[in-house]
C-alpha cells in the first residue's frame, strides 16, 4: 500500500466517523463501521457488545426510547443488521484481537463516542466547509474520538502487516464522555492478561507534530444526577401551597460552585445540564441537575462528592423538597508507567512528522481509560496514556473543534512502532 | 330537548374536549370541534383564526415545528381540513354571533386551551377511571377550559332557542394559559360594540352549587423568557475559560424570589420552567428561565417587572454572560361592574342547583380576560367575571384536577338566564 | 394654666426627651424623667420597674455591660438615684394611676424607647437646627416615642385637673422597638381590670390635623437571632479544613428573602443586622443574623417563622455548621374595637386643630401594644389604637424623622377628651 | 553565656511577647520592647517607625481612634515614651544594623504583629496553663510572630558575639497579617544593598527538629474591603422603599465563593469578615465584606481579583445599591534562591536538635516577605524563606496555636550559622 493511499484512507474513515457522531451507549453505527473495518483487515477474534462489557458495571445508560431512536438511525444509515442485533440494549463497543504466537500481550485502547452538542455551521469550520459536518443536529465529534477510532483501525492494520509476535488487542471503548464505559470494559476480564496497554488521545492543546509519551495528572471524576421533587401549585392563586423544586435546584447550584477549594490539590465542580418545571405559572414540582465533581486525586474527588451530596440534600430540605442523587459515571486517577513512556518517547523522536516530544504533561481533565490502566497495573502489567498533538482551532468540547488530519498518520506510526518495540523489549 | 339529554350532551362534549387538550395557540382540533358545534346550532356569523385576532398582538406563539406537530395531530384526530387551513400559523379561536334584531350587544367569553403537563393515571382520577383521560402525554385540561368551551356551546344553544332580542357573541379565546390570547382578541375590534360582557371560570375553590356573581382581585401579570448566553469550555481541563450560563441563571433565580415584598399590595414571582447546558462535563453555554411576575395592581406588577429585569441583567453580567429578556404574555388587573354583578347574583339565587351565591370573591390569580373586560369598559360597556363553583379534587394546574360535571348545566343556566335578563334591563 | 404655657411645656418636655433617646430596656433616664413629671402632677399610685413587668416574659434584653453603660450615662445625666436603683437589671418603664372613685377603669398606653441609629446632623433637620438633637451618637428618637411620653404626661395632667370619675392608668411601656416590652407589661396583671384601653402613635404618614380613630392591620411579628458556628482555618493554607459560618449565613439570607409569598395575605422578612468573621484571611467560624418575619395575621407570621427556621437550619447543615436560633420579641395581630373608635372619632371631629378624621386605617407594621390590647379584650374590656397625625419630613426609622410639635397639644386634647367621654358612656 | 541561660532568655522573651500581641500597625509595645533588647545588645544603627517605611505604601492602616487605643495600652504597659513618640500614626517596626567592616550585607526579616482573635482559655493550652496567655481579649499571637521576634533578637545577639565580617541588618517588619507592611518596608530603600536575605517562619505544619531550607509556592494575595450602600426603610411598613445592602452582600458572598476554579493552578477566595445593618426591623442601608483572593501565581491572583470585583459590582447593582471596593494589602508570589537554600540545608543538617532537613516545601499561603525578597532579587541579591519546624497543637490562626519552645534555640542556631557561612562564601 502506498504512503499516499494509507493517509487518504485514514482521512476518509475519520470523515465518515465524524459525519455520524453517536453519544455514549448509542454508538451503534460506529461499532458496526468498526466491525466492517476490522473484518476487512482480518483478525483472529472479534468481540462485540455484551462480550466486551461487564453489564452490571455500565453507568449512565440512556433510557430505552433514546436507545431505540439511535438504533433506528443506525439501521437507516446502513449499519449491518447482524451486528446491530448483538448490541441490543446499548451494548456498544468491540475488541479486536490478533494472535501472533509467543510474545507479550499488548493492548491499545481507543474511545469511540461523540458528544450531545451541535456542530458549528461556520464556513471557517473545516468539516462544514468540506461537507463532513455532523448529520445529527444535536451530536458532534467535538473531542476527536473519530480520530481515535481511526488510530485503532490504522494501528491494527499496521500490526497485521508487520512481523509482530505476541498478542495484540484493540479495545474500542464506548461511553467515555459520560465516564460510563471504562469501568465495564475494565471489569470484562479482557484486560487481565495485558502486559502493556497504550491509551491514546489527540490534541489536548498540543500542536501537530508534538507527542506526549506519558500523560499524567488525570482528575478523578464522579458524575451524578440529582432529581428534586417538590409539589406544584398555581403561582398566582396559591404559591405557598407549592414546594419549589427549581428554587431548591438554584440554591444547590449556587452552593455547589461554592464548595471550598482544597489545599491538597485541584478540584472541580460543574452543574453541566439542568432543567425543571412545566410552565411559568406553575410552582415547579420537578427539577434536575446533571453534574460532576473532580479531584486531582481520588480522595480529593471524594471530598468534593461528599460536600456536593450535602449541598444537594440540604438545598432540598430547605425548600421542603425531596432529592434523589444518583451516581453516574466515575473514574479514578492514574499514572503512566515510565517503562512505556521511555519507549514511546524514543520511537516518537524518530518518527517522521514529529518535531517535539514531551516526556510527560498533565491532562487536567478526567478519563475513564484510568479504569483500564489501573486494571492492567493491578494485574502486573504496565500502562501509559499517549497524546498525539494536533492543531485544533476550537477547544475540546466546543462547536468548532476539529482535528488536523496530518496527525492521523503520525499517530498511527508512533503507536504501531511503539507496540513493535515493546514486543521485543525485555520486560 | 329533554332535560336529561341536554346534560348528557354537555357531559359528552366536555369529555371529548378533555380527551384532547391542546396548549396555547395549538387548539386546532378544539377550534374545529367548536366550529362543528356552532354550525350544528346555527348562527348568523362565525369567524375563525385571523379574523378574530389582531395578529401583531399575539404573544408566546410557539415555533413552527411545534405548531406543525399539533396541526398534524389535529388532522389525524379528524379535524376538518377547511377549518384547519384557516388556522395556519397558530391562528386558533373563534367568535360566533347571533343577530336577533334590536337590543343590546351581549358577549360571553370562554377560553379554550389546555396546559402542557401530564394528567394523572391514578384510578381515583375520574377521567382516568372513566376513560376520557388526555390522549396526549404532555398535555391536560387541568384548569377546566374544557368546561368553559362547554359553557360557551351550551349557552349559545340556549340563547338560540330563547326569545332573546339583540346581538349575542361568544368569544372562544385561545392561549389564556400563556396570557397570550386575550390581548389580540381584545384588539380585534369585535369587543368594541359590546354592552355587557360576561367572562366565566369554573371552580377556583368554590364548590358545586356556589356562584360568584363578580370575581375581583385579578393579579396583573407579565410573563417573560430570559435566555442566558455564556461560553462553553471543558469543565475539567479549562473551566475558567468558560462563562457559565447556568450559574448566572441560578443566581438570577435566587434573587428573583428575593425581590422585596411591597407594602402596597400582593406581588408574585415565579421561575416556572428552566433549563440549560449540554452535558455534565461542559461549562454550560446556554440557559433559560420562563418566568412571570404579578401584582395586585398594574403598578405593582410593573414594580416586580422592573426589579426582575434588573436581577436578570445583573446576574448575567456577574457571570460574564449575556441575557436576552423577551416579554411574553402580559395582562392588566380589572374589576367586575356592579350592574352585572347584581343581575347575575339575582338570577343565580333562583337557579336550580345553586345553594350559595357570593356577591364577590377574589381571584388571587391572573387572567387575560381582563384585556377583554377593560376593552368593553373603555368603550362604555360593562363587564363581569363570573365563577361557577365545582367540586375539584386536585387544585387547578395539578395532575388530578377535575370538574364536577353537575356544574356544567348549572353554569349554562346561570349564564344564559343572566344574559336574557341583561337584554331586557334598562341600562 | 394658660393655653400658651401648656403647649410650651409639652414642647419643652418632648425636646428634653428627644435629646436623650435610650434604646430598649435602657430607658433609665427617661423613666426617671417620667417619675419626676408624674410626681409633679401627683397621682395615687406610681409603680416602676419590676412592679410593672412580668420579668420572665421580657425579651431581647441586652447584656449586662450594655445595661451598665446606659445606667451610668443616665446617672451622669442627672437621673435620680432612688429611681435608678429600682430599675437595676434593665427593669425600665412605669405605671401611674389616678384613683377617682366610682367609674370605669381606663388606660392609656405609651411607649418610651428610642432606636439604635444616629440622628441627622443636617441643618434642615429641625432638632439639629434648634439644638435638641440626640446627645448619643448611636441612638435617636426616630419613631416619635418622645411625643408619646409627652402625650402620656399631658393627658395625665389633663385628667387630674378634670372632673373625671373612675380609675385612670398611664402605662409607660419600655422596649417596644424590639417588640420586647409589651408582653411582660401585659402579663403583669395591671391591665386585667381595664375597661377601655387607648394606645397611641404619632405620624404613620398621617399629616398634622388628622386623627385615625382606630388603627388596624397590625402585622404579627417575630424577631429572631440566628448564631452560626463553624470551624476556623487559614484561608490560604487550609481552607477546606474550615466550616464557613459566613457562607452558611449568606445562603440563609438569600433564601430567607426567597420564602414564598402567601396567598392568604401580607408577609414580610428581613435580615436586618448581620455580622461574622474575624479577618480576611481566616475562614470564618462565627456569624449571626438579627432578623424578623411578619404576617398580616398570626398564622401568616407562623408560616414565615416555620419557613425561616427551616432555611436557617438547612443553610447551616449545608455548610457543615451549627446554628442556634433564639426567638427574640414577638407580637400578635390585633383589632381596634368599634365602641372606642366611635367615641374617638366623634371627639376628634370637635377638637380644635383637627381637620380630618379617619374611622380606620392600616398600620402595615407591627406593634407590641397588641399584647396589651388583647389582654384587655380577653378580660372583657375594649381597646383601640389611635393615630395622631403629624407632618414628618423623613420616614419613621430614618435619620431625619421629626414630629410637628403642633400635634402634641392636639393629641393631648383628643385623648383626654375621649377618656372623659368614655368615662360617662354607658357601656 | 551558658547554653541554659540563653534558652531561658529566649523563652522568657517569647512569653513576654506572647502576652502582649498587637495587631497590624498597632505594634507599639512590641516595637518598644524590641528597641530595649536591641539597645541591650548594642548595634551601630537602630531605625524606628517612619525611617523604616515608605509611608505612601502602607496599606490597611486602622483609623486614628483604633491606633490611639493601642498606643495608650502600650504606654500603660510601660512602653518607653521616647520610642512611642517616634511611632505616632501607626509607624511601627524597626531595623537594627551591625556594621562590621568589609563583607557582604546580609539581612534577616522577621514579622512582629499578632492577630485580632481571642486566645483559648483551655487548660490544655500551654500559654493558658503557664500564665502567659494574651492580656488582650481580642488579640493573640496565633501565627508565631512572637517566636519570630525572638529569632531576630537571638540571631542579632549571636552575630554580635561572633567574628562576623560585613553588614548585618535585622528587619522587624510590622503588619504582615494584613499584608500591609512588607511593601512599605521593601520600598524604604533599606533592602537595596542586601546581598543575602533570609526570611523565617516557624511551624507551617513542620515538626520540631525539621528545617525547610527554602520555602516556595507562595500564594499571591490581594485583600479588599467592599462597602455596600443602599437605602433604609421600615421593614414592616415600607420594605420596597429600601435598597437592601445586606441582600446585595449575601448575593456577593455566594458568588465570590462560586468563582470558577482555574486550570492554571491554585486559587483562593474568602469573605473573612462581614457586617451590616442596624436593627431587625430596618431594611439595611450598609454592609461590608473584608475579603481576599489568592493565586498560585500573580496572574491567577489577578484573575480572581477581576472576577471578584465584577461579582461585587453586579451584586450591588442587582439590589439597587452602590458598592465601593477598596484594595487593602496585596503581595506577589516569590521563589527562594538555590544559593541560599544550599547553605541553609548544609548548616541545618549539622545543627543540634535538627533531625530532618527539607530542601524545599510549599507554603500554600501568602506572605508579604515576598515584597522584600523580590526587592533584594531585583537589585541583584539573593533571598530565601526558611521554615523552622515546631510542634504546634492547633493550626495557625486558631485559638490553640502554640510554639514548641525547643524550636527557639534551634532557629537561632540555624539562622546565625547560615549567616556566618554566607558571609564567608564566595558569591
Amino acid at each position: 500500500m502506498s504512503h499516499q493511499s494509507r493517509q487518504d484512507r485514514l482521512v476518509e474513515l475519520r470523515r465518515d466517523l465524524h459525519r455520524r457522531p453517536e453519544p455514549a451507549w448509542r454508538e451503534f453505527w460506529t461499532t458496526a463501521r468498526i466491525v466492517d473495518e476490522v473484518e476487512r483487515i482480518g483478525v483472529d477474534d472479534l468481540l462485540v457488545g455484551p462480550e466486551v462489557l461487564d453489564g452490571e458495571a455500565r453507568m449512565s445508560v440512556p433510557d430505552e426510547a433514546e436507545l431505540d431512536e439511535w438504533y433506528e438511525q443506525a439501521r437507516d444509515a446502513g449499519a449491518r443488521e447482524d451486528v446491530l442485533e448483538r448490541m441490543t440494549g446499548g451494548y456498544t463497543g468491540a475488541i479486536a484481537t490478533l494472535d501472533r504466537g509467543e510474545g507479550p500481550t499488548i493492548g491499545l485502547r481507543v474511545d469511540i463516542d461523540g458528544l450531545p452538542q451541535p456542530e458549528s455551521t461556520d464556513g471557517d469550520h473545516h468539516p462544514a466547509a468540506e461537507g463532513f459536518r455532523s448529520v445529527h443536529d444535536e451530536a458532534m465529534h467535538a473531542c476527536g474520538h473519530d480520530a481515535h477510532v481511526t488510530f485503532g483501525i490504522g494501528v491494527l492494520e499496521a500490526i497485521k502487516e508487520s512481523d509482530f509476535e505476541g498478542t495484540f488487542k484493540v479495545f474500542f471503548q464506548p461511553a467515555e464522555e459520560v465516564v460510563g464505559g471504562g469501568k465495564p470494559m475494565a471489569e470484562s476480564g479482557h484486560l487481565d492478561d495485558v502486559d502493556y496497554l497504550l491509551a491514546v488521545h489527540v490534541g489536548l492543546d498540543h500542536p501537530t507534530g508534538e507527542i506526549v509519551a506519558g500523560v499524567d495528572e488525570f482528575l478523578a471524576v464522579s458524575d451524578f444526577r440529582a432529581e428534586f421533587t417538590g409539589a406544584p401549585a398555581h403561582a398566582g392563586a396559591s404559591p405557598a401551597d407549592g414546594s419549589n423544586a427549581i428554587q431548591a435546584m438554584a440554591t444547590a447550584i449556587q452552593n455547589l460552585y461554592g464548595i471550598s477549594r482544597h489545599q491538597d490539590g485541584d478540584t472541580r465542580v460543574n452543574a453541566g445540564k439542568v432543567g425543571g418545571g412545566t410552565a411559568s405559572n406553575i410552582i415547579p414540582e420537578h427539577a434536575f441537575i446533571d453534574g460532576e465533581v473532580r479531584g486531582e486525586t481520588t480522595p480529593l474527588m471524594e471530598y468534593m462528592k461528599e460536600r456536593a451530596w450535602t449541598v444537594l440534600e440540604s438545598a432540598a430540605e430547605m425548600h421542603d423538597c425531596e432529592v434523589e442523587v444518583t451516581p453516574e459515571g466515575e473514574a479514578p486517577s492514574a499514572v503512566s508507567d515510565d517503562a512505556i513512556r521511555g519507549v514511546v518517547g524514543r520511537v516518537a523522536s524518530e518518527t517522521p512528522g514529529v518535531d517535539s516530544v514531551l516526556d510527560s504533561a498533565g491532562l487536567g481533565g478526567s478519563e475513564d481509560a484510568t479504569f483500564l490502566m489501573r486494571r492492567v497495573q493491578e494485574h502486573g502489567g504496565k500502562a501509559a496514556y499517549v497524546c498525539v498533538g494536533t492543531d485544533h482551532p476550537g477547544g475540546h468540547h466546543t462547536a468548532t473543534f476539529d482535528v488536523d488530519e496530518r496527525s492521523l498518520e503520525i499517530g498511527v506510526d508512533v503507536l504501531s512502532d511503539s507496540i513493535l518495540e515493546l514486543a521485543v523489549e525485555q520486560p
